[in-house]
């Protein structure tokens, strides 16, 4: 067997067994040995940072890394926003990264580069394998690597001599490494604080706001009282009908603050402490309330979900009965014009049962998010490093992990620009993925900033900067051209009828709602 | 004046007067600036690998940097592979890259990155302004370094509130560097050389390709009868009727192998050594000819065009008269299938005058290369760096620079999907910029490449990771999609009809050439 075979059988035998690939010369033995070893499904990807967003969503919702096959430094600098965005998701990812030969390194030819100077900002773990011996045990290192809690980035780079040259075997899978336990005494402290009686909010943020973690802390709300709540960017959660309600925290600093300032205890469960998302000249960026005093009962990488059950059984909560979410089919009026808050409406109430929310709406969506808290039960999903481009891509990742799932992406108009290969791909794949394009024509959101950074000019320059008209951009015709059947809504009726067809029909669908 | 004024006045100072942006919330003051500071054209990019890319096509058609304006470290990160590439061009870039203000960093907010981390492989030059009053130095220094010979990647990494800040000044432009002369020792040396009646080839690369340096070698070849040759992948060469003549070096490193195979010195001038693309199993990466002896005359950062005239002199050759191309316009028949070469024999007859081919055609494009050496005098730009998705953007640079030139895009269908943003700013622009895409629905450079590593595997997985059918791309559908208009060819006839079209209307042109 060969490096290339060494890597693939090792990886499968790690558990890993999808690769979202975008290969080069120096990859061609590892897309070779994806035919000579079962088990590997490839999916071709046209633009590397669709990999590297299908595979941060591959892994929110299995828990488990998906690999990427990358050529060379472009190639994985090409995919470095969403590994940033992934990093931040604390999801495991394994990247596969060709390098030039050994032997041919030194020539410095075009294609040279700093690869780990690359991968180093956004990995928790980079190597270069020395040989093809190596590459099997470096590969089952890599997987352990990424399923560093709370799940991590690994970017094993494999020069193209280590695919070619002999390799003796596979390697087998090593350990996991587990969660951290979370200790008595600290159980012991927080359910003293919350027994305080000071007004308390739970702010959570990981697999915690999933089933068995969410179960946990409804108990704990529903025997105490304490506020349930999670960051504004969370990786995953799942809510809607029938799961007990967690208030998000808003976008905006002075919103967050707002929320907030009436708790006294903040008791952070996979969280940190909340932050705005800018700096501005005259806010603040620490948002915690003055006089808040902020507990940790588990940190990213420890047992959350151990934690909630065992402060629950602390509180004596843990045969209560959680208070659920009902659920609640917002009507709507079909006059008027089309509106973001319209969109969520009909989302919020045909969305199927288990759909899972792909979120990039920014302006159009941050708004209206409560209006899906009554939605059928679904999980949802979040830009988390806040490198737009994502969620077209995270969805083709999370169609692929839960194939018998609707995925429903809730995409701006200026931010699908940076990922649209990703529709090829969830067309060629057969994706049940329904994207939204929230087509305002804008980078509305910087709109917004440009004024409250206070710099608001204006000027000719600014307004076209932050405006994507000139030409107006035909979300339809690029979906056509990409294979994916699209439709463009301009009213209410047609916006409807559009989401009820693609609610109603597996594949990928576009629409264009134009706003 | 706030920083943000002052680095726009300091960049206008410096010479620098164009800046491709895709901003975010970090740089509002920034982009309000490019209103209350006159001079700079600010033009947005919907991808940031576009505002790279033009930048790069910006410095090789004038010399002297444009900048970009990007976001953070995902937005750098974008922008990196034609940044790789823009650095084996040898192109002066200064970026401008907004970060958080230095009062968030250290809060961690989702968009805190390594953006220095992320500038180092590929900047020649990083700095982080630490207040708004060193943000006009800075940007004075960035635009010097950008400006060292042959041309050198500056990254200027600007907190936020260096921006809103109260900075004192611009800052005055600085002397750029000097090219380093060339020795009279070694110009003597290597006229000696060549007067030794070895088989001799200059080896050129840089702007010894334009304008006086390419006279000056045509003198030493008609004097000397010595071969002029230039690397496979220069950023930018003059060629065409009326030009000296200069042999391009093959892509495939037996191929090269084959055309040094007499050559009994090689004299570089801006070039290095000849090397192979990528490493093979069982050739060789060095590929200069056993016994050939290498001189150097001029490194890249030295005055080649300097040292020319000088080898010129020395040889006896100032007075010699180049011999030149004459124009030849292929003859071509309408019947038959639309092939590569078809199209390459239509570029070369109808290629007005003038004209700019930036190329990225790979396999459809490399064999053909010859047939454009008797076009109308032009000039050639290739992907330098090999990271594809690169010439659709540096095409746009390239028509930002020459307004009054056709720049003609000859762009293979696998890397115009990492790049397709582009077409939105060429629309936007109005740029005279016709992009030819050869829509052969296959990496089929790959196919290829899997062959020569001896990767061949025949399988599935193989099969379909270097195939873009499943679905086909319409080219014609994402052209209209970001307002390009654009015709589909699948015959001859249509093909030339298309082009010959593209030729007489001002503006940017998508023909779809369906191989």
């Amino acid at each position: 067997m060969n490096g290339a075979e060494s890597l693939v059988r090792s990886l499968v035998e790690s558990g890993v067994d999808v690769c979202f690939a975008n290969p080069g010369t120096s990859e061609m033995h590892f897309v070779a040995a994806l035919d000579t070893v079962p088990g590997m499904r490839a999916v071709l990807v046209l633009q590397e940072n669709v990999a590297t967003g299908a595979a941060d969503g591959y892994a929110r919702m299995t828990g488990r890394p998906a690999s990427t096959l990358l050529h060379l430094g472009p190639g994985l600098a090409n995919g470095l926003a969403n590994l940033h965005n992934a990093r931040r998701a604390g999801s495991s990812v394994v990247n596969i990264v060709g390098d030039h030969a050994s032997t041919h390194l030194a020539f410095d030819a075009p294609l040279t580069s700093d690869v780990a100077g690359f991968a180093r900002p956004v990995s928790a773990w980079v190597h270069s394998s020395p040989s093809a011996r190596d590459v099997g045990a470096d590969a089952a290192r890599a997987v352990r690597a990424a399923l560093e809690p709370p799940g991590a980035i690994a970017t094993l780079i494999l020069p193209a001599d280590t695919a070619w040259q002999e390799a003796e075997s596979a390697a087998p899978r090593l350990a996991a490494p587990a969660l951290a336990a979370v200790g008595e005494k600290t159980v012991t402290e927080i359910a003293r604080a919350i027994r305080t009686g000071r007004k308390t909010a739970l702010l959570m943020r990981g697999t915690v706001l999933c089933d068995d973690g969410l179960e946990a802390a409804g108990k704990i709300a529903a025997a105490t009282g304490v506020r349930l709540m999670c960051d504004t960017l969370t990786p995953r959660m799942q809510r809607g009908a029938g799961r007990p309600h967690v208030e998000r925290l808003p976008y905006f600093s002075e919103q967050v603050t707002e929320v907030l300032s009436e708790v006294e205890l903040i008791i952070l469960v996979g969280a940190k402490p909340p932050v705005s998302f800018f700096g501005y000249p005259d806010k603040a960026s620490w948002l915690t309330p003055p006089g808040c005093r902020i507990a940790t009962l588990a940190r990213a990488h420890e047992d959350g979900v151990g934690a909630l059950h065992a402060l629950a059984a602390a509180l004596g909560a843990s045969a209560a009965e959680p208070k659920r979410v009902e659920r609640a089919q917002p009507d709507y009026s079909l006059r008027g014009t089309l509106t973001p808050d319209f969109i969520m409406s009909v989302v919020a109430r045909h969305l199927p049962e288990n759909a899972i929310i792909a979120d990039e709406s920014l302006t159009s969506g941050l708004p209206y998010y409560e209006m899906t808290a009554g939605a059928a039960a679904h999980d949802f999903l979040n830009v988390t490093g806040g490198a737009i481009g994502c969620m077209m891509a995270v969805s083709v990742g999370a169609a692929i992990a839960c194939p018998d799932r609707k995925v429903v992406t809730l995409q701006g108009d200026g931010s699908a620009m940076y990922i649209l290969p990703s529709l090829w791909t969830q067309a060629r794949e057969a994706l049940d993925v329904t994207t939204v394009i929230y087509a305002n024509r804008a980078y509305k959101i910087l709109n917004t900033e440009l004024a409250r950074v206070g710099a608001a000019s204006g000027g000719r320059n600014a307004a076209s900067l932050l405006d994507l008209t000139n030409p107006t951009i035909d979300w339809v015709s690029l979906a056509h051209g990409l294979g994916v059947s699209a439709v463009r809504a301009e009213t209410r009726e047609e916006f409807e009828r559009a989401f009820l067809q693609a609610m109603a029909t597996k594949g990928p669908h576009l629409v264009e709602a134009v706003l």
